[in-house]
């Protein structure tokens, strides 16, 4: 019988499921995110891992994201900072399932200098994996950033996350685009596809200079004034809009000077507009691969245990 | 036959139409905003005022707000800054209504040192009507704040507005509290209606105090991370969204220091929050009525003409 690994990230809006076999994807199976399950998550699972189980039971299964929630399918405790991937591992909540066990991985909890909380479900484990895939990233002092919905900035030092800071960015630019004054169509002019992409790179690069210029509460509104007093155009409006919000979050993150690379990791194109707003301040970039690294913090289950 | 003159603030979510003899307040009537007017605005305004037609036509009829932008009724262009009320009202379109003239009154543009464009539209007559009721206020530099949707702080000399900058700071809230994941019931502990309003009042104190330490794109998240870490109710993290959110604004219109009080004109209730945190900056305040000084605004208009 072939020995396999179940390792899944298993968020709000989406399941993701990999099978492993000596460290490498032999296949994936997707799902519904806990906000819209079918049935129970026992349930969920075992529909979408039922056509690996003809090669018998897998080794070991572990889950990680907001699974591990109270809206999930069990509320797994946040483990406290500064985490190793020891002490993270020792955290995890162990189910019985179908004769095998699920891991459901937990999220990290911090604290800062002044005592204000922050909390990450999921993105620890990409941070466990980036080092695992890079120990050069697992010796001493690094920034790694985590851009998304909710993006984190984490510090990491000797392999262990020191704490970390959530960032709104990409829920306050989809609310503002979605659903504000600000970048409504009609306001400017219109403009065919192409023009639209090469307005919307202008806007962006308008937007992260704009963000060391100006406190986000007082930039916001040029999103607007700009189209109707300088003519510009939608797309443009939300380039600068993207660039304002991401301009202010880096310029907050990097306030106090630390020395070597950022590393990036997420979808690359977001992260390649983090990327953009670093080089601005003088700082370089990695970048790692989302899904290579949340594997890699998931398959750490076995070898930790 | 009696004479009045009809002054509105018309702006997009609603009509409020005064009648004045001499001065007073005889009678109002409200109607719909630009937003949904059920006819064209000739036909609203027609109705609207027909009881007072009984007395003759009026001396005059003056209009601000978005009834002048190209949405409403007739698009003015803005005067640009600086402006002073003549200035203001020379850029007024006057147009024929049933024998009379209804002046729709301009708005303002202006562009600050770096050439970064802005435009008010109805808060200029608050302004210029702040002025007209309170001659210390005409005469010398002064700081204007007109808290709302979208914010505006004006900086007036000798009775011109030499310029402004709007704060999205309303609407930033209502998007944050109705679509975001930030202050959702459920995360923190129920609480009785008495408990919730001192909780709201807690947490608005300490949104103002972070608002001091942190920039906005990092506190936000705060408004989660403290229901799920410290235990805080809905009310409390709504209260604290607004602390952060008001007190960014604050911190950013004053980051520059400048001598005297602040003017606040608008609703009471909000007024008051911003005063408490201009006061945490050693600033003072004086409150100015938002109806009366759009009132004041509007009756500019015969003595200008």
């Amino acid at each position: 019988m072939m020995r396999y690994t179940i390792v899944g990230d298993w968020g709000t809006s989406r399941l993701r499921l990999f099978r492993l076999e000596a460290g490498a994807v032999t296949d994936r199976r997707d799902g519904p995110g806990i906000a819209a399950l079918p049935d129970t998550p026992e349930a969920v699972l075992r529909a979408a891992i039922a056509p690996w189980r003809d090669d018998g039971p897998p080794a070991s299964i572990s889950l990680c994201g907001m699974i591990g929630s109270r809206n999930g399918w069990r509320d797994v405790p946040y483990v406290a900072c500064p985490a190793d991937a020891a002490a993270w591992a020792a955290g995890a909540a162990r189910l019985d399932f179908d004769g095998s066990e699920v891991a459901i991985m937990p999220g990290l909890a911090c604290a800062d200098a002044r005592g204000v909380p922050d909390v990450m479900r999921g993105e620890e484990t990409q941070i466990f994996g980036a080092m695992a895939l890079d120990p050069a990233l697992g010796r001493g002092r690094h920034r790694i950033a985590l851009p998304g919905t909710h993006g984190k900035w984490a510090e990491v030092e000797d392999g262990a996350v020191r704490g970390f800071r959530t960032y709104l960015t990409g829920e306050l630019f989809a609310l503002l685009r979605d659903h504000s004054t600000l970048a409504r169509a009609g306001a400017g002019p219109a403009e065919a596809p192409d023009e639209a992409v090469a307005a919307e790179r202008a806007g962006f690069a308008a937007g992260l200079a704009e963000a060391e210029a100006t406190p986000l509460a007082g930039a916001l509104f040029q999103t607007r004034s700009r189209q109707l007093r300088e003519a510009r155009s939608q797309a443009w409006a939300l380039g600068f809009l993207s660039g304002l919000v991401i301009g202010a979050e880096v310029a907050a993150a990097t306030a106090e000077p630390q020395a070597g690379a950022v590393m990036l990791i997420g979808d690359p194109a977001l992260a390649g507009r983090y990327a953009e707003a670093l080089a601005r301040r003088g700082l370089a970039t990695h970048l790692g691969d989302g899904d290579a690294c949340a594997r890699a913090g998931l398959a750490l289950w076995e070898s930790l245990t």
